[in-house]
């Protein structure tokens, strides 16, 4: 029988690879897109198309107004940094207050709806921006709340469980693998400012991560760029 | 300086009595309630007059429909038991999945924008229904997320702790504590299942908690119920 999956589908780059992974590897796939606000929509588009193109079970849409607290350029009129290198050694003004926790509480209540084997969530400790909420000791401790916290969890003593298939991979090997499933990686949304028709600005710590993921892979760069294709850096 | 705190507040007698110990302990609260498809509206209201009585800072309403994902009797349209006395042994069909997990993720994320000492939540292992999500070994599974998926947490090794003040009272603690502190529990609303006008069924596992509370702290109850005041039993 094929395992049950919730996976967690925002319309970027990540998201749609690990939901092109979780239907290669045979999962029974449920993607769940959270709307918390955003800035821009051109993630949900991203998102509607891939959980068709990859014959998504179900795709189900959560709102959930991340964006009345605050605190994040993600969410509320704040620049979005484009100083020309990803942040380091500091988390930026991008990441959205407890963002992954919700995520992964609100695919907990559906998995345990579903009566799921799995949720799927295409978190990244390498390339990543710096979230606290990506790294593999935030995720070993939601996995442990999740078997407390579930009624399958007490009673049966079976939780899903959380998989993050990308989570010690380079930019470049997610690019790698997801090339070879498929991935439309040209409908895929990553950019942190797109301009009104969704393209990419080139500029963000998003867009700087995916731009050197294509180059790292050696696969040429299918973004659209508001300005056209940026100089290589 | 006064301690800052988010409260969750439900509008039910937990919560109320968890409101009103936050104030009591000089806190700068911040009330939290979460809108997730109950088919009630009494509690919201509760929520709104108890947070203007014991004037919180704010009160901040947040959407999210759980009940989308069904599998509970308090947000799909399955009926609530009533069968004279409180489930023991199981967890409940009013159980929602992963609620808890989902309201504390909201705290946390409010909390961390305003900066935070404190998150409180009125959740009790002693008259509880057999939730899964209300006992200690959940929150404290929660208190460690909470420092992993943090900025505050990860760069100033600064989480907002959980405050659970009734998590080892009786329910008719509760009720003497809540009442020396003035809360008026007329207006708190604990039905799982109450009638248009928002008046307590009287027999649903939350009702019958409440009314032996009432019984055991020697107060009189102050619920208005849709049948009159039901027989002791």
């Amino acid at each position: 029988m094929k395992k049950r999956a919730v996976v967690l589908l925002s319309g970027g780059l990540d998201s749609a690879t690990c939901m092109a992974m979780a239907k290669d590897q045979n999962r029974e796939v449920y993607a769940l897109t959270v709307l918390y606000g955003q800035r821009h929509a051109a993630e949900l588009e991203a998102a509607r198309n891939l959980a068709c193109l990859f014959q998504a079970n179900e795709h189900r849409l959560v709102s959930v107004e991340l964006g009345q607290f605050g605190g994040s350029a993600l969410t509320e009129d704040l620049p979005v940094p484009k100083d020309g290198k990803p942040s380091e050694g500091r988390i930026p003004i991008t990441y959205v207050p407890a963002r992954n926790t919700v995520f992964l509480s609100l695919a907990l209540a559906w998995a345990e709806v579903l009566n799921a084997d799995e949720i799927w969530i295409g978190v990244n400790a390498v390339d990543y921006s710096g979230y606290p909420d990506c790294r593999p000791e935030f995720l070993e401790a939601f996995q442990k709340l999740a078997t407390l916290a579930t009624r399958t969890g007490v009673e049966e003593n079976r939780t899903p469980q959380l998989i993050a298939p990308l989570l010690h991979w380079s930019k470049a090997r997610i690019i790698q693998e997801g090339t070879r499933l498929g991935v439309p990686y040209e409908r895929t949304s990553t950019c942190y400012d797109p301009d009104p028709s969704g393209r990419a600005c080139g500029q963000c710590d998003a867009c700087l991560l995916r731009r050197q993921g294509f180059e790292g892979a050696g696969i040429p760069d299918p973004t659209l760029y508001s300005g056209g294709a940026p100089d290589s850096s």
